[in-house]
């Protein structure tokens, strides 16, 4: 005999959790009946006004875009189940206003038709630059031409921008802010002379993904990846150099621990912030078993915390807080752009780990809250939350077994709930799927997110909440506008070598040389200064003997990189 | 070398669709280049103030609730990638300006809390009644009490209401609307017997899904399922005789093809229709090669028209249209609550049939077009389409086969899509997943849909947008208010029966018997009537012998429930 309502609703009060490792917020989702009229209801009654209170135009200050990589509504579904009931709530992701779908499709490069299952990288180039692109494609279009990203436009724009991901930063998603690259395995410069030489430094590329960023020079870079930054630099300014010490040599903080992420006080375009917590991708939140062929029929389980989970590692949610903070400046005229992806979900999914998803989409939420927190109390913040396309989990019949992979949890609920993997066979890559996935957005102009739209439509949506120009160029790099030396000019006696710099650099290095020669400079010669945008070189020609020398100018920026300017001219004081 | 994108454009243009069997619109997706900036943009420009006109509050004279049994995201994308292309739209789902996602988890019988995946039962259930249920279960709860449907509150609130689907009328969500039993199975007499004694008409129960239908009397009634009609009544007024028999003796306009409903002109609670167009399930529009082991790597192929579909058999679209034509009347005072299913989305899906499903989707569209083309007329019109819950079908990456079934199809995009099946095996059914599905709104209080609700928050939604009051008892079947000879009454010379019923009953039947045999009634006798809520028999009781009498008092209403009252009485006219 089935229990009655009332005896049920006593058994779910007494049905006390022992085991739940991971869910901290579980006995919400056991202490409810769900099964009297109306009881499954989220809504409290008609939200037709706080809807229409939601849909705001106008511009937004700042925009936080938040990606689950690979979160499809199954992969919300699934964490919400597992996490806090089918009946409860994700406090972040499932907190959003306003929601709608969107379409992710890639083109195929061969004839620029539709491919209906896009990858990562065509997919964050969608929304990065506004342009469809084939699979691999980091922010270039189906020719191989580089598509400007929202970061980039945005930093033009003078916006202070972020990068964030518990991903290497070289991962599709958090390069497509920054890069542009034909193929997305180009993170360092070895893979870019293999992959993607056009893009090689030494082939007169604009380099590898990892030198790219370097020169994006967003305000707040905080992920993974350290190890394409132990490369060398194959050309260019930096040849020879690994890419950390390139990283620091162009002023960035580069920390390597949540405790040195916490102690970063500021990060501008003078010093931006690099964070680089793991070699490879972070490690994952929770773990428990792979889904198998017969993992689907076997005991329930429930996950864990993953015990290989560095202390050093900062969680999404605090990389998020962090950089917000950093990035939220109330007396800057302009906002900011921030981009956060919680990449695991996606590597998890291939990796047909349950566990290891939910954790990692139970990441993701928590980064959504904190963006949530921040928006509500700036009042002028768009925040969106979306995926860049379906993957393979699908929840089926608890118990039960499919000709592909599965496995059976023990959820908040304390009921089973068994995830099938079925696009690839044990030891092989579960895949991404070509449905349309959720995009929600709170804020400003979050009401572009409603309906079907594109991926494409987001980086329009974007652009214009902030209302950037899209064609406003870059910071200028610091170079010489004017020498009031000119080349082939007679000089004697007492000098002031004066220099005039287009925008103030870190420094201008002015030195005398002879064939190459060192003689002097301005950090030597007594009066002269390096400062500014008017440095100077005291010299008295009379010093050196008449004959012909040359004035090496380099102008220094905050972002490291150097512009030199040569001019030659005679010493003519017995002549 | 790929072509440029000038080169592309002139390509497009050429390639020319030579064999798309079914996609008529096909060509538009062809001539579309996507490649370039901006191109692939569904949204021309911000919509704020355009949903912002779309989020309506008040009430709705009319909801027309369209179902896609198995229609979640990926279906959807799958049907809009096949027909249209990738950026084209499906004109009627996708143009339903509010959306949202839904829970869709059904209980698990034995104590109460989530089962996480639905079946069709208990999702209907939800909706239809806003009490969580279990899988089986039709519109009743976990406890097997009956929970009253929105089509049996709107007709008891005096709205005209329509139940309409391509399934057997008797399945699940057709049921939902229109029965109450505990287990799904029970569409006629001889499964309830054996499925649901408890609901057995000859056990005291309401009786099979089939006669439950026939009770509840919806105006329009339209879909397959002929075959249950066909059974005999075990118990109650209608014992020995078919449902058929019992349809049309009950006033039902029984129609059978698409000419005969094209025909019917008037739909109502004295002669409702019922359209039986199938023996069982509608054939599918369309028709292919099912999924197999191997089938996405062969060559792709196009779906074709279903050559096994009866001209006879009207499309989804179709009966939408009819059933709202007979159902909408400016002139009365309420207006109408119509369900419509697309069924066979689902019943494809499980059978590992791409164009079968793709055909079923492409029929709903056609219906939601019907319905929103009179929702923009009308004005005040609630649409609402949705899903009861996700399913296998997920699109892959093109030509690759997955440890489950799989097949090619060449799209409207003159491109391959891949569609695979991982829940079965070849020759099981695939199955239901428990994902959040899509759903949809436009009109009066169409916001209720946005963000994340439950399906059982759809009742309220409905109920509300109709101001209906879920309390209000059904119409009243005809009974005998009064009679003006009271039992045991002494009757001599001429006396006029005089009969007063609660409501206006088809006709009344009066009798004079002694002991079971007929002497005469108001059809004979001169001067008596039937008609109206006052019919009367007029005796003179001098022409029978002085002895005992009864008056056998039928009460027929206008749905062929009779209700009978008898009256024993003596003549006297010579003691």
């Amino acid at each position: 005999m089935r229990p009655t309502r009332a005896g049920r609703r006593a058994g779910l009060a007494m049905a006390l959790v022992g085991g739940l490792a991971v869910a901290t917020t579980a006995a919400t989702a056991l202490g409810t009946d769900l099964t009297g009229h109306g009881d499954a209801r989220r809504l409290d009654g008609d939200q037709t006004s706080s809807i229409k209170h939601e849909v705001k135009g106008g511009a937004a200050r700042n925009v936080i875009l938040l990606i689950g990589d690979g979160m499809g509504d199954s992969e919300i579904t699934l964490a919400r189940d597992y996490q806090y009931g089918a009946a409860g709530r994700l406090p972040g992701i499932d907190a959003l206003p306003l929601t709608g779908q969107y379409t992710t499709y890639s083109l195929d490069r061969s004839n620029g038709r539709p491919d209906y299952v896009t990858d990562s990288a065509a997919s964050g180039s969608g929304w990065a630059t506004g342009t469809k692109t084939y699979n691999g494609a980091i922010s270039v279009d189906v020719d191989g031409d580089a598509q400007r990203s929202l970061l980039e436009i945005a930093r033009a724009n003078g916006l202070r921008t972020g990068d964030v991901t518990t991903a290497e930063l070289q991962d599709a998603t958090p390069a497509v802010q920054v890069a542009h690259v034909s193929e997305r395995g180009c993170y360092a410069p070895s893979s870019t002379t293999k992959k993607c030489p056009e893009n090689a430094l030494e082939n007169g590329g604009a380099g590898s993904i990892t030198e790219q960023l370097l020169g994006a020079r967003a305000d707040v870079t905080l992920g993974g990846g350290a190890a394409s930054f132990r490369e060398t630099a194959k050309a260019g300014q930096w040849q020879g150099k690994t890419l950390l010490d390139q990283a620091k040599a162009r002023g960035y903080q580069v920390v390597t621990d949540a405790a040195g992420l916490a102690k970063v006080a500021t990060a501008d375009q003078k010093t931006p912030v690099l964070g680089l917590f793991a070699d490879g991708n972070f490690a994952t939140r929770w773990s428990g078993p792979l889904a198998t062929h017969t993992g689907g029929a076997e005991t329930p389980v429930r996950c864990t915390a993953n015990p290989a989970l560095p202390a050093t590692q900062p969680k999404l949610a605090d990389m998020t807080s962090k950089a917000i903070s950093l990035l939220d400046d109330r007396g800057a005229k302009k906002g900011f752009f921030l981009q956060v992806e919680g990449a695991s979900i996606d590597k998890q999914d291939h990796a047909a780990n349950p566990c290891g998803q939910i954790g990692e989409t139970v990441d993701l939420d928590e980064a959504v809250q904190a963006a949530l927190d921040f928006a509500k109390k700036d009042g002028h913040t768009l925040v969106v939350v979306t995926a860049d396309h379906g993957h393979s989990s699908q929840i089926v019949y608890p118990g039960t077994t499919t000709p592909g992979l599965t496995r059976t949890l023990v959820t908040a609920d304390d009921q089973p709930l068994t995830v099938a993997y079925g696009t690839a066979d044990e030891g092989g890559s579960q895949d991404h799927t070509g449905t349309q996935v959720r995009v929600a957005g709170y804020g400003p102009r979050a009401a572009n997110v409603v309906g079907l739209t594109d991926q494409t439509d987001l980086f329009f949506t974007i652009r214009d909440a902030l209302r950037l120009d899209a064609d406003k160029p870059a910071p200028e790099e610091a170079t010489v506008d004017n020498v009031n030396v000119s080349d082939g000019a007679r000089l004697k006696g007492r000098v002031t070598v004066k220099v005039t710099t287009n925008v103030e650099p870190k420094y201008t290095y002015i030195e005398l040389n002879q064939g190459g020669r060192w003689l002097t400079d301005n950090t030597k010669a007594p009066g002269s200064t390096q400062a500014g945008k008017r440095p100077t070189l005291v010299l008295d020609t009379r010093d050196y003997p008449d004959g012909a020398y040359q004035l090496k100018i380099d102008v220094v920026g905050h972002d490291g990189v150097t512009s030199e300017k040569v001019v030659h001219f005679t010493i003519a004081n017995h002549r």
